[in-house]
């Protein structure tokens, strides 16, 4: 099977990379669609690698198949040969045609076994194309055939197999589509999508993916088929779609028409030479109208293609920061119909919170979709089952944004303590407490730098609010509030909080805020710029005693247990047991199978991908019983990981 | 004093050019600051021109002059030959200077003489830097000292004279000062905002600009002292700048941040060479950190200049495509505090709407202040005066958008019509007349993308609706109907529209849209694609006699009578008085002093712009008394104009 490893992530969408026989593929990846016939190809193959940085392309082993001579060529020389290229070839076996002709005329076991024959190092099992028109019924046959065709062709084949995702527009059949993939395929693929991406339907869109997404399995490689508009894929990143394909590039430099992640412009339209791409230094976007028709088309499909190339290192930078969401936003305000994309996507973004990670650097707010993040829904969520501060589930639902409005909330906590028991923050209502955690404490939004009007966060220290020196002992109790508030935030099988109250909070002199949380005087806890309480190997052994199994617990295979004890990180495939609700990010607690504590650590991975990835680390440590001596702790994320 | 040209516009930004003694200024320009000293220039000045295509800078006097050996030999070489430049130089006076060190040592007159002596293109008087945190009465000083200054330095000069505007947060102060500068200077040059720029304050500076704009004159050059951040270009052009000056090239690249129009990102940060500019395939972004200190500052100062001298010609392409305000607002979704800086210019939109073209060729929904556009305001303002639906004004004002709320609006006319009067649109109820007319018609926003819910555009025809043959007479009726509204819709003076009777409406027979409005058999007016009625020689005459003067009317200076009845367009030089509310881009009556019709045209200048540009064209000629035979009418705007 696949070796998939994820190298980074933000929520589904993940950098990662897996093995073919003619070397790696790096994701996000864009696989070129380049034509068999060397006469139809608008770029030769061999620059996708040397010019455009692109080794990985696909083609289409039905085109081949469907001419004698080139499938006999292909037979004979192999794949690799006849386009003269040395990375992995990927071929799609004839369900395009089906879409575009209505049928193709091959047996699925012959395609599947000439794609074999020529060497492909990836096939892909002929699917049944399902359109965006199909009935109920119509659907569930292209899933069943699907499936039936692909248990067949993974009894056939050894190498990777490409097992397509069907059911139309039926989010249930979508979900039982990809399952049965999951079981079967190594890549999974997304297919009778080019409908929609064709006709800018991105709502429908979303309505696939997110019907697809829960049950496609996170150790497989996802693909989309047809994705090869740059506006698209910051959009399918988000759905963790690790390989777009791309016959966009010469499909639209045909019809004179450019592409950027922006949208599309004519090149009749041009004006100015405001590209700054390499390609335009040497021949101006303003020029290119002017060249022989043959030039000119491949000059713009060189063109779209850089595009391409530059927008998936762009989605790249974005998952490594963090900023995914934001980029997905940006894009969206190129096209309306991608806000529609993206506006359906947040409807479903209950299916993002099990991966949603526990804090992000910064938290930007660009359109109004970014209140609907799932950072914030989880927030809201969570807000809505946190015990501290009774009813305010309730209240939160019906408090907006103003000062105004907060006003009409009663000032003083049920408990007639007299701190302010809620603030406003751009999400609503929020407890004071948690005023600088993720996202509230790292939001960045239009209202900041406003002076007219509105609330910007609330990161308020009551240290300085109350500088007056009878205000002591408020400080001193205010900080048990938050201490508690925090530890049942983050942990929140601590319940009540009671056992909390046995930590104290410290005080950043500087800035007024928390910044540790101390056990008979030692630390066991350090709040980060996330407003989240991390443990120390103190705290994780105080979590360990407080809260009972399975809380928090990620239980290590035996044989991982001597280097998991002495600080190494935990790789996926020694996790026995995780919790699944554990997000990444979030602090977990590395036992034995005895529950006998050994580590304390970051989730790389959430629960339910633990185990399941065979490569790759699931835990990075960072404390354990060797780091616990009486000095503070660091955080050793960058330690050595064996495997 | 300076010849400026707009040569394409969109509202008050404009593709515009003027002349200097080294050579022409093609605008927007961006400036770069370059060092007057050579060991303190990032990149050797000559390569501005060469390597950037940006042939005029600017430089500071000030900083020449405090240096003894400079000075000297600025005074014998002469400013171009110090720098080894070719084009035009503009000199700033030292007032940044007074803002980052609290004072200048030197006499206006001697720095302004100064500036003389050494060959400036452009000198500055030496103004009072004011200061966000001004109070009223110190702004109000920065005010009077300055138009001082102005009024002695124009006196002295004989050359092109840029007079800062001053004014601090005070819009009053800002209006007031712009009108004086306007009087005495070739470049108008709003100051004291670069401590807003640097504190992304853009709400507050969307107030400066909305409170100087009104009384910016439109025959001089407008230049924003310190737009510098290629986010800014787009923002800055849409109130009508023309020049930015760029030190953030430099400054940023000094402290290893890249510069990109969708924010800025840390050296430190970059995981993927995701840049694809031209510069970056030499050296990606990814091998920038290695370098040694010096190398490396000099690399992103060119990456940075390279990406704001691409966004410059990004934001020249918006302007030719009558699309800024998208581009803005897609620019907006890069950082929170551009959309505060939007929201505030929304806020002012009034301001924009004598400049506010009649028509462009889509309208697309980008993000909420979307509908806050000019064109929104004005389509609503129209509205509200609009007489031929009594009461809609305030029945537009309370419905929304959804069919929901529609179905609690009668749904006939108050004249017991059985066609429906209004119809939703994502600017709350319109009337059915006027559901094809520029913005409405040519919206397109993400409820047309998104099945879920909501409405879209309403092209609406009765043809399509009910295609029975009985329904021919409600057709006729409904065509008469909407004749008269896209008649009194456009020309307002024609006033209740009984005399718009007497036009017949023509239908395509492919689309069922309006096409064309007859009289007597005759094509009077051609609908276009923005819906609005366009008239022909014939409709122009029959105009000419309906609606009294001054209505619609450009009066042609006697000199240019003879070229525009045969066709030729109108300089803005020639003309003798314009109804003050001609937008760009509405139909306009050419008439001579005695009131005689001599060509139908279309306005390229705002009424209260034309006379005072004294180069450029006022009126396109679409129509003419030769070009009146029973053919019908093209129009004639690529016709040769005479000067």
């Amino acid at each position: 099977m696949i070796d998939f490893e994820i190298l980074a992530r933000d929520g589904f969408a993940r950098i990662g990379r897996f093995s073919t026989p003619h070397g790696p593929v790096d994701t996000p990846a864009l696989l070129p669609v380049v034509h068999p016939e060397p006469r139809s190809q608008t770029i030769p193959p061999a620059e996708l690698a040397s010019v455009f940085g692109l080794p990985a392309l696909i083609t289409s082993s039905y085109i081949l198949w469907r001419s004698t001579a080139l499938r006999e060529r292909a037979e004979r020389e192999g794949i690799h040969r006849l386009l003269g290229v040395a990375g992995p070839v990927f071929t799609d076996s004839g369900a395009f045609q089906q879409h575009a002709y209505g049928r193709v005329e091959v047996e699925p076991s012959v395609i599947l076994g000439f794609q074999g024959r020529i060497g492909s190092d990836i096939a892909t099992v002929l699917d049944l194309f399902g359109e965006p028109e199909a009935s109920l019924d119509e659907a569930r046959e292209t899933v069943r055939v699907t499936l039936d065709r692909a248990r067949t062709a993974r009894s056939a084949r050894e190498g990777l197999l490409a097992v397509p995702v069907q059911g139309g527009l039926y989010p249930e059949l979508r979900w039982q589509s990809a399952e049965g993939a999951s079981t079967l395929g190594d890549v999974l693929a997304v297919g009778g999508v080019v409908p929609l991406l064709e006709q800018y339907r991105f709502a429908d869109l979303a309505r696939v993916l997110l019907g697809a997404r829960p049950a496609l399995a996170p150790e497989r490689a996802v693909h989309l088929f047809g994705t090869g508009h740059p506006i698209t894929f910051a959009f399918a990143a988000l759905f963790g779609v690790d390989l777009f394909d791309s016959a966009a590039y010469h499909k639209f430099a045909r019809r004179g028409s450019l592409l950027f992640p922006e949208g599309t412009v004519a090149l009749a339209d041009v004006r100015e030479p405001f590209c700054g791409c390499r390609l335009c230094d040497r021949l101006p976007l303003t020029e290119i109208a002017g060249l022989p028709a043959l030039e000119r088309e491949a000059a713009v499909a060189r063109h779209n293609l850089w595009m391409c190339t530059s927008e998936v290192r762009r989605v790249r930078q974005a998952i490594r920061d963090g900023a995914l969401w934001e980029l997905v936003e940006r894009r969206a305000a190129a096209h309306p119909a991608l806000i529609a994309g993206l506006r359906a996507t947040a409807r479903g973004s209950s299916v993002f919170l099990p991966v949603e990670p526990d804090s992000r650097t910064s938290f930007r707010e660009g359109t109004p979709i970014s209140r609907e993040r799932p950072a914030v829904v989880r927030f809201r969520e969570r807000l809505s089952r946190w015990p501290a501060v009774p009813g305010l589930a309730r209240l939160h639902a019906r408090v907006p944004l103003t000062p105004d409005s907060l006003a009409t909330i009663p000032a003083q906590a049920p408990d007639q303590s007299d701190i302010p028991w809620v603030v406003p923050s751009p999400v609503g209502a929020v407890p004071l407490e948690l005023s600088e955690v993720y996202p509230i404490g790292a939001w960045v939004g239009p209202e900041e730098f406003d002076r007219g009007g509105g609330v910007g966060p609330t990161a308020v220290s009551l240290d300085e609010r109350e500088p007056s020196p009878e205000a002591a002992e408020r400080v001193t109790r205010w900080t048990a509030r938050q201490t508690r508030a925090l530890l049942t935030w983050e942990f929140p099988s601590l319940g009540s909080g009671v056992a909390a109250a046995q930590l104290r909070g410290v005080r950043s002199p500087k800035t007024g805020r928390l910044r540790e949380l101390t056990l008979d005087a030692r630390a066991a806890f350090r709040v980060g710029n996330d407003g989240l309480p991390r443990p120390t190997w103190i705290g994780g052994c105080w979590l360990h005693r407080t809260v009972p199994a399975p809380g928090h617990r990620v239980v290590v295979h035996s044989d991982a247990v001597p280097f998991v004890r002495e600080g190494r990180s935990l790789f996926s495939r020694f996790v026995a047991r995780a919790s699944p609700e554990t997000a990444p990010g979030s602090s977990v607690l590395l036992v034995d199978e005895h529950d006998e504590l050994l580590a304390v650590g970051r989730a790389e991975l959430a629960g339910f991908e633990m185990g399941r990835l065979q490569r790759g680390t699931a835990v990075w440590v960072t404390a354990h019983a060797r780091s616990s001596v009486a000095s503070p702790v660091e955080p050793v994320s960058e330690a050595p990981t064996a495997e």
